[in-house]
């Protein structure tokens, strides 16, 4: 159907603590690029149970740090989880970052904020890990 | 244009239970099939206000246990809310989870992980509740 | 290719409070309408570090009061925190609320529940802020 070209595309990353912020934009970039979508968006997508994607502030390291030592307040390795793993928390931090990222693309670019970054959130590592972006042209 | 096929469905469900995560995989599975779209995403979505939809393991029932148990600690019915009919906690957690998942489709099959399964989150039943599954082809 | 119609909305808008949920559904049926889109659906991104965008009840205000509340109590602004602007609190409500929501378009317009509006979630305002509404038709 209109000699479509390959708009989705997997990357490999190995993260390397139980807990991580690793930035992915890098790769977004990438994948929107080599689609050809020229306006549209990209859908980010993590396959995974234990890890998530989130888009925030790509300057300040420090606000990564933050983010992740609240994230274990918020949710710490209760006893009290059933889940025999051990790993209850990381499912439920990787349920409240979410699984996608949704972004527009505008002339061929991801049209991320000024200080956005995507970041794949990494709640039950070091593991190798894996994410797709597909592209896809907006209209009517 | 194109001829399009039907390419959003809705389905209908009843919850059990105050809170309960349902799984809607094969929902999920079966309007991608019917839609016919091989390669793009599909969105699911929740147009209520007191549930949402989420991602997460389809293995271990006990995962699903330690989520809502979690959610009604961080969540929990406080008197102090201001909403007359007294389900604010629900709204709260039905917007933590989020009213949409955004999957790729692959090969004509949602691309899901491993261990991942497609869950309606109710957090006010039980009830009768909709969701629904739209599929787009991805392309430049 | 095809022809395509503008599909891609930015608004202005600004917040006046610290805190704030601001209606936007209003704009998000203007752009549905003005992108042509029949069936499909649309994006709605924030393209902000400390704000984000959801869905819950436009009903009744006291939903959005009971909201804020609670994530004020959830993400306190904590000294603890690293980041030099002393707004990590925001960063993570950001985080927590997500940067994006997808919602289905059905005979022209967004497909919202009876109770469901869209809302910016300010959590670092006063400002200027923006979003844009993507539309993509669906389709195999």
């Amino acid at each position: 159907m209109l000699g479509r070209m390959k708009t989705s595309y997997t990357f490999e990353i190995t993260t390397e603590s139980r807990s991580q912020l690793l930035a992915v934009t890098d790769q977004v970039r990438e994948a929107t690029r080599r689609s050809g979508v020229d306006e549209g968006f990209c859908v980010v997508y993590v396959p995974h149970t234990t890890a998530g994607v989130l888009i925030n502030e790509n300057a300040d390291p420090d606000v990564a740090a933050d983010v992740l030592s609240y994230f274990e307040r918020l949710v710490p390795r209760s006893p009290s989880f059933r889940h025999a793993e051990g790993n209850s928390d990381a499912h439920i931090k990787a349920i409240l970052t979410g699984s996608s990222v949704s972004i527009p693309i505008g002339k061929g670019e991801p049209a991320l904020g000024t200080w956005q970054g995507v970041f794949f959130a990494e709640f039950d590592g070091p593991r190798s890990r894996r994410f797709t972006v597909t592209c896809i042209a907006s209209g009517a």
